[in-house]
């Protein structure tokens, strides 16, 4: 048995269940358990589920804090800037969103940035926040330094993902991505499934590339040399430079305007926040005269954008969220297929908490399971 | 002989007065030629002298019409739509960046779309003016269609460049990339070279690779199918959608914000503009709290991208604007060097507008000079 479907009450139950005997709030193990399973929805794996053993080794480690409130230090029409004080990533965020809706709101757009705070789960979560609410939502954040920028052997930047999203019909337009070629979550991804990575996705400590995902990972966690290249790959001729810059771009939103910790000054310690830094921009449509006229148009240039001539008549064109769209009303009705992996992680969850996983989860083979990265990891803020 | 070197000011008196010629005043003309140079001073030849003949087509077309004024069709205390009548792009984009600048200052951040535009040479440019008065600078165009998105074999998508300058010591952080793996001025300088073009760049009308810079260019500007791939490339896993996302993020901000031209809908007709949209976000880093502080954790953090581990000990590792820096310092000392065959249609552009071109020019022996794809072409506002 390699996975197990779970129908979404089900594993919304358990993780709620879980983050209120980690010590949060009813309402907030509720808004953590929405992040975390909109990923698996959407069908981002790497954001779902199998992320709960990282969040549960950073909580036991005192890298998440479960009772900080994030703060607000600086503040102006436009801006606020927010100190997480090193809580849960999912509910500064949406603390730190929300404040950034309801500024654009009311001056037409805004910017919110966040300091000493903790992984997100998928950063498209928030940009979905404001389209939403029929606005235009960016979110980012940076992350542990785990990409190889241009002519380096040592990472510096994170993951550093920029998600964007604006109503439209059927769907909106939601994007969401890593400025590497992949992000780490898929590493971790390929690494419980035993298979190789893709080409141009890894370099080791000697700056040669590398397809082994342990190794890899190894070279990302235990601070060895080596990481995750650039969207562009290795060299500028393939655009290398580029996704080096969208990184950039993504650190100075995040870090810099927050005056927090650049993804290489990330912590990994017992007892302390990882420092992780987002930023969250919103703009109401309603600046640039009419917002239903704007949302029309999109509408109407995604439409072109998928009815464009194919390369393969048989494969369609997507626009940006569509295959998330699709995977959400598919997971919704026939549950959600968890890696027995990830299945073994959340028993073990269980076990820990004093839950009983039988009852959660049922009962489960877990022979095939491979045993976690991060089980022994020193901390993993 | 392939290429003459001109010293700066003697560049800067051809073409003011070539634009002057043109029908721009002084003043314009000098603002033209002052994004222009600044290309080539920063080592970005295909946006620099290059342009020229294409410029000279679309004005003498009637695509760019140099008696019209930009105008603001609706504003807010933070936001502007300007319609540039199919005026010359890098006088509404400086007339637009100065709106976004001077809105930024009141209320913190600001957000001016256009509509109705012409090419506005390099995106930087725009980013650059407001770093140059302290602030952080976005800017951002559309173009007429080149880039194939993933899953497709026709261009529906422009070459989409964004830039990000934000201020830093002893350089600021300046970014400005097409979301195409190269831009088209890429290959007109391919074409010219007479080189063959980079692995993954452009796909033909049937969605096969193409090295044939001259082929490229003709599925791009015949309205044949096929054209430029975006950033990653042309598989998902090579990160083809996360390009093609970049892109759109773009062309979101430039035309769906506008309500103006998609790049599929860019003109490409004697007497008419091209549509052209354009992006301008500034904010000013004091929104954040002390603009100042920001300015040094950027300064610290540049330093520490630069004095990363390197791959190849020899090799320098630059951040984003570094390269244009040292560019610059050159060639205001030295001289820019021209390609013979951009110098040929410079002598063309003389001779059409009844100016000396050995006056402005030199004696110059042009029999080494590629004819200019563009020469007959029918339209290329």
């Amino acid at each position: 048995m390699n996975s197990v479907k779970y129908s979404v009450p089900r594993l919304e139950r358990f993780c709620r269940d879980a983050f209120e005997k980690f010590g949060f709030t009813a309402a907030e193990a509720a808004q953590i358990t929405d992040v975390l399973l909109l990923a698996d929805l959407y069908g981002v794996a790497s954001h779902g589920m199998q992320r709960l053993v990282r969040y549960h080794k950073s909580i036991e480690k005192g890298c998440i804090k479960p009772d900080a409130k994030p703060e607000i230090v600086f503040e102006t029409p436009v801006s606020a800037v927010i100190d997480g004080h090193a809580g849960m990533g999912q509910l500064i965020s949406v603390f730190a969103m929300n404040k950034a809706i309801e500024k654009a709101k009311q001056v037409g757009m805004a910017f919110v940035t966040v300091r000493n705070s903790n992984h997100f789960g998928i950063a498209g979560y928030y940009a979905k926040m404001a389209c939403d609410a029929g606005l235009i939502g960016i979110s980012a954040t940076n992350s542990q330094s785990i990409m190889v920028h241009t002519g380096a052997r040592e990472a510096i930047l994170g993951s550093n993902p920029i998600a964007f999203a604006m109503p439209a019909d059927p769907i909106p337009f939601w994007f969401d991505a890593a400025t590497t070629v992949v992000p780490k979550g898929k590493l971790e991804v390929y690494h419980k499934a035993d298979k190789p990575l893709g080409a141009g996705w890894a370099v080791d400590e000697n700056g040669v590339e590398c397809t082994d995902a342990e190794h890899a990972l190894e070279c990302i966690d235990r601070i060895k040399l080596g990481g995750i290249l650039p969207v562009g790959g290795m060299l500028e001729a393939s655009g290398s430079h580029k996704g080096y810059g969208f990184s950039m771009i993504c650190e100075l939103l995040c870090s810099i305007m927050s005056r927090g910790a650049t993804s290489n000054h990330h912590v990994r310690k017992a007892g302390e926040g990882a420092g992780t830094c987002h930023a969250f921009i919103v703009i109401d449509p309603a600046v640039f005269g009419d917002a239903q006229a704007l949302r029309e148009n999109l509408s109407v240039f995604l439409q072109e954008l998928r009815d464009a001539k194919r390369a393969d008549e048989n494969v369609p064109i997507y626009t940006h969220g569509e295959k998330e769209a699709i995977a959400y009303e598919e997971h919704m009705k026939s549950g959600i297929e968890v890696d027995i992996s990830t299945v073994a992680e959340m028993i073990a969850i269980c076990d820990y908490l004093g839950m009983d996983s039988t009852a959660y989860l049922g009962e489960v083979d877990t022979s095939a399971a491979k045993e976690s990265f991060y089980k022994n990891a020193e901390a993993v803020g």
